[in-house]
This record gives structure tokens, C-alpha cells and sequence, in this order.
């Protein structure tokens, strides 16, 4: 029986992929593995049925017979160690890829985050305004190490890994923030990643949940 | 040769083991592995030498023989796939011990840092103390959300793990914010965590990084 994952039954971002079942979909994809999904409202995520698979009532999930994971960077490693696709086999090279993936979540992703929320937390807040250029400056901070560690490589360190699904995910999230257009080797670099057969595949996939939603004529 | 860290040459936190290698050298000190360490300035951490072993010019690194590994959640689960003593044998229960990691790391700790940081990032702005209880408000929803699932267990998920490691370490960075103070069981979470004779010997080790500091004059 193919695992399941949850995801947002309305897509908040209007099927742009953002969400993070994104990530889980994208490795599943990169490792030919067929998956289920089950859609949750927000209103389910915070029940006991859902806090029981997720403690912070988050998509996504992730249950395969007897286990139940959460955190999309702890199920796309549990994929990439039980799969080929996404770790090299040296032993070095993998736990530099494994790296990347908590650079990418720890290091990179706050900072985009905190931008990302600005307008829901305090936009009606007189400092809201104010506040941007700050948090883009910290947003720029890291992604200019990023850029000068890149280079003109094509990945973060030799072949593509799940080091660099997590890094292009988490980079995604700047979209519309005009910040990561500074950088033009970490826009080829978004690129390439989302120009990979897995990558559309899944974004078709998560695509699909918002369309179907459209059409049934659900409320935003 | 035993791998090498990279620590403050002068501890920002006055010793209180608050910086990232402290996950490491608790980690280190579960698995009974020795490990030599290296001071580095913050002026040295900006220099290509340090940028080479670590993108964003941080502590701590480990390197060890060819591997050059950065980030602590990376180089703590390093630790625990090739040492007894951090993760459990079970493969479902492995994979759920590393799904708390990633949870300390990218779900609990962002908010806390948030906090920690508002006084250096915006501490002169009028609208710093204004944001205090916005921040300390996210920080105790995710604190709620924990203690729920910890309930009145010693350990997250069974036996201590690396999972636990890192969120005690997340936890103990609320220190002085007066939030953990709201849930008991956390707080005696994070005591249990200070209480393992492992945690003693790291936080020993690195206190007197500060000492030695402070003995020779250094200025803060």
C-alpha cells in the first residue's frame, strides 16, 4: 500500500506549490514512489485526529503502514535514505547533502518566513511598513553566502540531492519578494530545479488539489 | 585523530552553553567520543578560511579526517547514525527520533531566535518593545503545542534521543525570556536534559572556554 500525506484541502497559495507538502511530493517523485493523499481543512489540522499525527497541526504528514512521520525535511530524508535519487552513495558526500537539507530549513528558511508572515502577523501595525527593508536585508544577508557558495555550480555539492530540493523549496518561498532576482546564479538555480520531470510532475500533482477546489466553487 | 570543532573564542552568552556547539559536544559526549576543539574569532568566522568549512560563517563546524561538515542538526545526526547512544534501533522509531530533530530546528527554534534577536536586530526602533508580546506570543503557542504532545512523558518519543538532544537545546534558548516558566513539564524537560551526566560534561567543557576567556582579560 503506497503511503499517504496530508495536504491544505484549500490550497492558501493558490496552487503555486509553496505549501510544504510540495517537498514531499517533489521527493516521492525523484523516487518513483506512488503516494495517497488526504486532504485536511484548517479546521482539522487543529482536531486531536490530526494533532495526534502532527503535535504543531501542520501539513504535511506522512504514514506508511506503521509509521507516522511530520516535518517535511524528517520524511524527505526517511525517503532519500529508503530510496535512490536523493543522496549520493559516499559516505561523506551524503551527510554533506544532509547538511544542505538542515542549512536550508535552519539557516535559510527562517528569515524568508519571517517576511512571508510580516503582512498576516502585523500588517496592520504602523511598523509594518517600516520593518520590510530589514527583513529583506537579512533575507539579501543570507542569500548572498548562498550565491558565493554556489558559484557557477549546478548544485550545491556535486550531483542534485535532497540538500538541494530542500534549498530550491525553501528559495521558492521568496517568490514575489523581489529579493532573490539579486542573485542571478540562485535563480538559475530555482530554475533548474523546477525544470526537472519530478519537479512538475508533482507540482501538476499539488496543482491539481487547488483546480479541483476552484471548480467545485469553494470559497478562498 | 578525533574530529575538531569550531566554537566562540569568546562566548556571547558568558558561558551559559547557549551557541550551537553546545548540541555538538553534548552529542559528542553521549557517544564517549573525544573531540579536539578550535576557537575562532568573529572576525575570523567572516574570513574565506571559515567561509570555506561554513557558507554563513558560523559555528560550530566538524571535521573529521576528509568530512567537513556544517550545521549543528546535521552534524549531531552524523554523530547518531554512526554511534550508539542517540537513536534508537528500530527503523520506525529512528525515523521518528529524527523527525524531532528537524522539529526543534524548523518548527520551535525559529520563533525563540526571533525573540533572542529583536534586542540587537530593532532594540533601538519604537517599535520594539510594542512587538514583545506578538513575539513571545508565537513562541508560547509552539511551547503549548509541545507540552501537549510531551505530556507527562520523560522523553519525547520513548527513550532519550538525538530528537530530545535538540530540543532541550531549542528549549534552553527561551532562557530569561519567562515563557517556558508556563509549562511545568517543559520545564522539567529541559532539567531532565541538564541532568544527564553527558550534558554536564559538554556544558563543563565549554564554560571553560569562557573562563580561560575571562581570565585573560579579554574584553567582551
Amino acid at each position: 500500500m503506497p503511503p499517504t500525506i496530508t495536504v491544505f484541502e484549500r490550497s492558501p497559495d493558490g496552487g503555486q506549490g509553496l505549501a510544504r507538502d510540495m517537498r514531499v511530493r517533489w521527493a516521492l517523485e525523484e523516487v518513483g514512489q506512488p503516494y495517497d493523499v488526504r486532504l485536511v481543512s484548517f479546521d482539522q489540522m487543529k482536531q486531536p485526529a490530526h494533532l495526534a499525527l502532527h503535535p504543531f497541526g501542520q501539513i504535511p504528514t506522512f504514514e506508511a503502514g506503521d509509521l507516522v512521520l511530520f516535518e517535511s525535511g524528517a520524511i524527505v530524508l526517511h525517503l532519500a535514505e529508503r530510496h535512490e535519487g536523493l543522496l549520493p552513495k559516499d559516505a561523506n558526500a551524503r551527510a554533506r547533502a544532509i547538511a544542505w537539507m538542515f542549512a536550508a530549513l535552519n539557516t535559510v528558511e527562517p528569515s524568508i518566513v519571517e517576511l512571508e508572515q510580516a503582512p498576516y502577523v502585523e500588517g496592520d501595525q504602523p511598523w509594518h511598513e517600516q520593518r520590510l527593508p530589514l527583513l529583506e536585508g537579512r533575507i539579501r544577508a543570507r542569500l548572498g553566502q548562498l550565491s558565493n557558495r554556489l558559484g557557477d555550480a549546478d548544485w550545491l555539492d556535486g550531483l542534485f540531492s535532497a540538500g538541494d530540493l530542500m534549498m530550491v523549496m525553501v528559495l521558492r518561498r521568496t517568490d514575489g519578494m523581489g529579493v532573490l532576482e539579486d542573485f542571478p546564479n540562485l535563480v538559475a538555480y530555482v530554475a533548474r530545479g523546477e525544470a526537472r520531470p519530478a519537479y512538475r510532475r508533482a507540482f501538476a500533482a499539488q496543482r491539481a488539489v487547488f483546480t479541483a477546489g476552484a471548480a467545485a466553487g469553494g470559497h478562498a
